[in-house]
């Protein structure tokens, strides 16, 4: 199929992500896609950086109109940012027939119902993955995934900047302004960190979740904001002792009267998900009358999380193009004739950690003996728990292994099993870190 | 738009949750997807059961190659299950050439790589969002919302039976066996439990994210598959003391030699967000390169989370049907001219609970004034806790209400803050319960 020709409009730290994903995962996307997509042109104020990030293989322009007026290209990806010329370039795209993928949730929250009618009128996409949530696909679930629900109500923790600063302050117990000063040395805040701060982030993605929820308009003007600027840690603790964790909130609940719209700072009970939820991650929480409750949790932000969704965007505007069935999304996700046999590796192959419990005698050196067979199989144990013996004189041994192969353990656990100073079978758990 | 006709293969728990879900929603769907999705026929043996369930509105029949053959059904809902017949009639309606639907994982598992050839031949879709992870959207994150992503690993928790037995052990300190029967008591587990505590259910699942994971066929036949019959509750104590939990879980990863394809009992550190699923919910979490780690949390189970997905897959099969811009995804979610003007409310009718912190005079009658105030504003309270007054002979009280209106909350503030024995003002925060 002929490649899809991308031009991109800013290659600051979202736009520059997304160039390196796609050219890093390029042989896989074109697996699952079926047709190559292509930077082709890309217009940055500053040309230098543009063309050292995209090492010559696109076309550099400091003019992004010369982009959204292409007639080569297919798809434009607004990674500028802002509402003033953002919002210009977005039209102009539109007016010229261009699909438009942006992560500018700022600019759809205040334009976005003159930006959709827009395109709708030109009857060209504009797609926003990457506007809430980041690389997490919250709108791809709200506007798909569920579209068979009756919304009731949604839960968001959308801002990862204010959730890092609320997580500094419980575990270290430091201020906010300390909490914040952190987040700005470790580049999860911007130097002017109002808008995160101050919920108006949030806001920007609250009012377009609640419109896709609820069949309204981008309400943002109406959203009731109000930032963490003035938690004290007294009530972070207070909370904790009352069985809560404090969480800046995006919510949005459909009622008789009408809709809440509203981000603020929110206790939560420690025992749902959300509210373990910590330092930059993102988590949105959507109760729907047929599915209950779904999370959707991963990276709100970063460059190449954002990326992630502005390549799905541009992946699932790729198959609007036309109704052929090779346009199609593919039933195992990677296009029929992609599908490699990569072998499954036999589990003496596996690679993972193990929780062993053995009885052993109560005698000396038969730990020595155990941990030797550990040493001569090389695995080293992670964290070890020996239960007091009883009247039998054999006590529990509880043996956490580092990362090792199946082969192994079970050679160790035949060695094990064999001395006899060894009262039970050795019972094998495996476990995984899963980070 | 024209109708978009159905035919339902079975009519049980799922196949009547998705009648009900389809039937209830249908308004708010049609705002959606701007073409009415209508079951016109239904097959199932017990044609009583049908004709009620459907309330005369469906064709019924016991035949359900009859619906299978219909010209006149455009999309057809397997939700008979099995291996047998479920093949037959998937390849017969394939083989007519209609888009198929259905929730059967064990079919996919067995029969998968046969049947999407099958249907990649005759230019129809299966759609298969309901066969892992009951309602959570999860083939579509792994098909569509990663595709930007070489996926590194998954790690999920995909089936509910033995998620309940394997809390309830741990909660209540029961056995297996116990746990079991009341799972079964509660409807969580069938009369014949075999598929969920030996894993093959889960396995079943696995295979199908594997190959969309990594561009592989369904290798179900090689899936290592370990149950929780033989998991005895002095381990789950054990783990637990060494800061972990035990679950059953279903892992696939990305080694350099070939694939790691497993199912078994797995200990999972206690502050993972996956080792906090309880219950019969379900949660996968994907590991990729672009985008980090996500997760996604919901009912994997139970007749209307399993019915929003199929009904969700029914939606997109519809959308595939023409290029035509009236068929793609609204932007924000339903069909422009299907927007509502419903109110947002103003602050004052917010309805939530608070957290309300002052600081109080040490002196008798204090509280008592203050309690008076919330019952005048019919507040309710759900917890507070007092602080031992220092040398300033006033001392921190923490209130946390039951449900009430912030034009409330906003009162009670006002009339406390007036008391010559508050030393503070209140500090509010709202809090959530999120279920």
């Amino acid at each position: 199929m002929t490649p899809l020709r991308i031009g991109l409009l800013g290659i600051g730290t979202v736009g520059g992500g997304t160039y390196d994903v796609l050219t890093r995962n390029l042989e896989e996307i074109t697996r699952r896609v079926g047709r190559p997509l292509v930077i082709t042109r890309v217009a940055d104020l500053d040309t230098d950086l543009a063309k050292s990030a995209t090492g010559g293989s696109a076309e550099v322009t400091d003019d992004a109109f010369a982009v959204t007026r292409d007639p080569e290209i297919d798809i434009v990806i607004e990674l500028i940012g802002g509402y003033g010329i953002a919002r210009e370039l977005v039209l102009d795209a539109i007016a010229n027939g261009k699909h438009v993928v942006t992560a500018n949730k700022a600019l759809l929250a205040v334009h976005g119902n003159e930006i959709f009618t827009a395109a709708n009128d030109r009857g060209v996409v504009v797609a926003f993955e990457a506007a809430v949530g980041g690389g997490i696909p919250i709108i791809k679930a709200l506007r798909e995934g569920l579209v068979a629900n009756r919304i009731e109500w949604i839960a968001g923790i959308v801002n990862g900047t204010t959730n890092f600063i609320l997580s500094e302050m419980r575990d270290r117990g430091v201020s906010f302004a300390d909490a914040l000063a952190d987040a700005q040395a470790k580049g999860y805040a911007e130097a002017d960190p109002t808008f995160d701060i101050e919920g108006v982030d949030a806001a920007h993605k609250l009012s377009l979740m609640a419109a896709m929820a609820f069949g309204v308009p981008v309400y943002f003007e109406d959203v009731y904001t109000e930032g963490i600027t003035a938690i004290e840690g007294v009530d972070i603790r207070y909370a904790e002792r009352l069985g809560y964790r404090l969480k800046l909130l995006a919510v949005t609940i459909r009622r008789e009267a009408g809709i809440e719209l509203r981000v603020h700072p929110c206790l939560v009970p420690e025992d749902v998900l959300i509210a373990n939820v910590e330092g930059v991650m993102n988590a949105v929480l959507v109760q729907a009358d047929a599915v209950g409750p779904t999370l959707y949790y991963g990276a709100g932000a970063g460059s190449q999380p954002t990326a992630s969704a502005v390549i799905a965007d541009l992946v699932d505007v790729a198959r609007l193009i036309s109704a052929d069935p090779g346009e199609r999304v593919p039933h195992l996700a990677f296009q029929a004739d992609q599908l490699s046999d990569t072998p499954v590796l036999p589990m003496d192959d596996v690679q993972t950690s193990y929780y062993l419990r053995m009885r052993l005698a109560d005698e000396p050196g038969v730990l020595a003996d155990v941990t030797r067979i550990f040493a001569d199989e090389s695995i080293s144990i992670d964290a070890a728990l020996q239960q007091e013996p009883g009247k039998e004189l054999a006590a529990d041994f509880v043996v956490l292994t580092h990362m090792t192969t199946e082969r192994a353990v079970r050679a160790a656990i035949a060695a094990i099993e064999s001395l006899p100073t060894t009262h039970s079978d050795v019972v094998l758990l495996r476990m995984e870190k899963l980070s």
